[in-house]
């Protein structure tokens, strides 16, 4: 059962061939097995998560999503479970609503499996979530129990947020499919904010088809269900001024770029445009100004109650964000948001880096973000998906960024890179479920 | 007591010469004595309210709000107060947290008088408030509750909210000085979101000096308290293709010329741009998809608890927004946002309506929109400050509309008309109290 893509499962389950409850208890005994050594869960309802399932079995009403169980990273709001934003300042929470995202799927027949780990609003160090593919080593974060709970086959998918690298780094890490899509094409309404002119929601999953069908479900249709790939034109970009990789994550890189030449793409190398060295200070100008302000509450009256490490993070974004920072952040955010247009003029998406490689030993910090920020930054949409494994054994993926708005072509292309890097060009994987609708 | 400005009661906590629980006892008078007529309170708690201000006066740290009650809309968070939205569906919710507007002034010194009464979400009918000047006519909306109480002094300042015209046009209704800043200037964070692209925080005083102090602390610094005027270059703006005006308010616009112009101003006709009359009809493709996305909680499981205007309204954007016409919405307001930058070629601030005339009788509506949502869909700073009455005696104000992000630009223009209409250029309530900080 850990082995079915949600897609998959929501095909048994409509074709009669399986039920939610089946699949609900797999998921359970997965997480039984599993949860003492990867800790992805922050709140977990056995019993719970089974009524769920059992009424989804019961009931005629058919949504795309019908009987399969979804994980939320604890930032996102729902009215039936904790929230806590990983933070003991908001211990035992129960929002009065859910979020957007959590309402559209429910309404779309997902079962909501339970909470996952994030950071403290999505800062601060690796909590106590371990990589389920070495549990000496970070998940990646902040979205590290979503992460972590697919990538050892504990759930299908989940909803994580990204607003720096918390999507992309931790499903590279833990060797998963993760999507961001452009800043605003899904409503963030009941997600804990972190900076509001970056924060998107991100999914997370075993396959392409999987992140596609749940965008085109929290976006209210903004973005088709892709599960056709289409060869794609791709650009290979120089992200040397970002920083330099791991001779593993290279050689991957480069190996890649062999397999998906052979496999018909066509591929070219993009030289790093002029502007990129200066696109982390940008990002790091707009963030600082818009975390202060968003955690003002916190920040002044209960101060006390962040980690350490939080409160440092805040209390160096307090002393460099200032107004004029900020404006000349956005000045230049927007400059080269427009400017990043050029990058797409030959090609559909652009082949990066997701991390500069495996995820590290220990839990000081949930890894590097550089190859991440930069297009949190400039608002474009990403995905990464699985590419090999590094010299510890963990796994490394690539990343697609794709031109704004474009969310729709950037799923073609990701379906095509991983039909391709499998070996094979379409199977029954991408195949979408035949949904029945009620009368 | 009630004709004091914010900044004036400020000034005389800060000298020493008045008590905050004098302020606020007298404003608690004002409101036992209205109350019953103008109904403009949700939540308001007399016994804190002195307790909060009696905490004031005992304090040595001294920000600049500090000791001043000031009122809050009920679609803003507050931890310490009941925060409904206007609506049964969150009867009695208590957030976990202040929104970050709340927080800031808080800390500055602010005392959280009350919760002013707002329309069900921002939407609706007229609520229970009644308009200070005649209790047969509607205060405006959705920011209703603050308008009123600022409008007949039971409280010096207020915030709103705007995403269409709910600050604008119930400040011209009752009299008063209401802001809306440049989308984005201010953090939204918990405040109940409407349409994301479109919400912001606004802000409703007795001045506009009072209004440009609290821009700055709840923009952290990013508006400067304002209070010096600056003859500004007024573009007299032709809204015709917006809708005809009463011809009250048409009179006083003229007049309102003749006498700027008399006081020094540079004031020009500029003609409508040949895109204004689609303007409207811009504004209603973005508004009707974020509003549908925002609600999908609401609308999907709590359906039966909203007012039946309120579910009309809601299944009337459910029938016509699509994803679409989102696209092609979003599309043509980046556009418009872009060209309306030409307006301000040879102006500083646009002169035009804040409503069709004076707040209409009855409680079926809040009035009429029409020259409101076309600046909240541009993007742009605008402040109404009253320039006359109609003919049923009612207030009628001016609009001006600045330029993006210019808003301490629109300020000073703000307090230039505000003096040259008051018979005067600069009276000592323009100066700012000495705000004394403790070591």
């Amino acid at each position: 059962m850990k082995e079915l893509t949600a897609l998959e499962a929501a095909h048994l389950i409509a074709a009669g061939q399986l039920t939610s409850e089946t699949v609900v208890r797999s998921c359970l005994e997965r997480i039984k097995a599993l949860e003492a050594s990867v800790q992805a869960w922050e709140h977990l309802d056995a019993d719970e998560a089974i009524a769920q399932a059992r009424l989804a079995d019961r009931s005629n009403i058919r949504g795309p999503l019908h009987g399969v169980p979804l994980a939320i990273k604890d930032v996102i709001d729902t009215m039936d479970m904790p929230t806590a934003y990983g933070s003991r300042i908001y211990r035992g929470h129960r929002p009065a609503s859910d979020a957007t995202c959590v309402a559209l799927a429910r309404a779309t027949g997902a079962i909501i499996l339970g909470k996952t780990v994030t950071t403290e609003f999505g800062l601060g160090p690796s909590g106590k979530t371990r990589n389920p593919h070495n549990p000496a080593h970070t998940p990646g974060g902040s979205s590290s129990g979503s992460a972590a709970a697919v990538g050892c086959g504990m759930v299908p998918w989940a909803f994580g947020t990204q607003t720096w690298g918390s999507v992309i780094r931790p499903a590279s890490f833990c060797g998963i499919v993760g999507y961001k899509p452009t800043y605003g094409k899904a409503d963030v309404t009941g997600i804990k904010t972190l900076a509001g002119g970056l924060d998107t929601l991100g999914l997370l999953a075993r396959s392409v088809a999987d992140v596609g069908l749940l965008a085109s479900v929290v976006t209210g249709g903004r973005i088709a269900a892709e599960t056709l790939p289409q060869t794609p034109r791709i650009g290979f970009l120089d992200t040397s001024p970002l920083g330099s990789l791991d001779p593993a994550t290279q050689n991957l890189l480069a190996e890649t770029v062999r397999r998906l030449s052979q496999g018909g793409a066509q591929i070219h190398d993009v030289p790093s445009p002029a502007s990129m060295a200066s696109w982390p200070e940008i990002l790091g100008l707009v963030y600082r100004w818009e975390m202060v302000q968003a955690f003002a509450w916190e920040r002044l009256y209960r101060r006390d109650e962040f980690q350490p490490e939080t409160r440092q993070a805040f209390e160096r974004c307090e002393r460099s964000a200032t107004p004029k920072s900020y404006e000349v952040g956005l000045a230049r955010a927007n400059e080269a948001r427009a400017g990043c247009a050029s990058l797409f003029t030959d090609c559909d998406v652009l082949l990066v880096p997701a991390a500069v490689g495996e995820a590290p030993e220990g839990f000081e910090s949930t890894g590097d973000a550089r190859f991440n920020g930069v297009w949190s930054m400039l608002q474009l949409p990403c995905l990464t998906l699985p590419m090999g494994r590094g010299g510890a054994g963990l796994p490394i993926g690539l990343q697609l960024v794709g031109s704004r708005g474009e969310d729709a072509r950037l799923l073609r292309a990701a379906c095509f890179v991983e039909a391709c890097l499998a070996g094979t060009r379409l199977t029954s994987k991408s195949t979408p479920p035949s949904i029945r609708h009620s009368p």
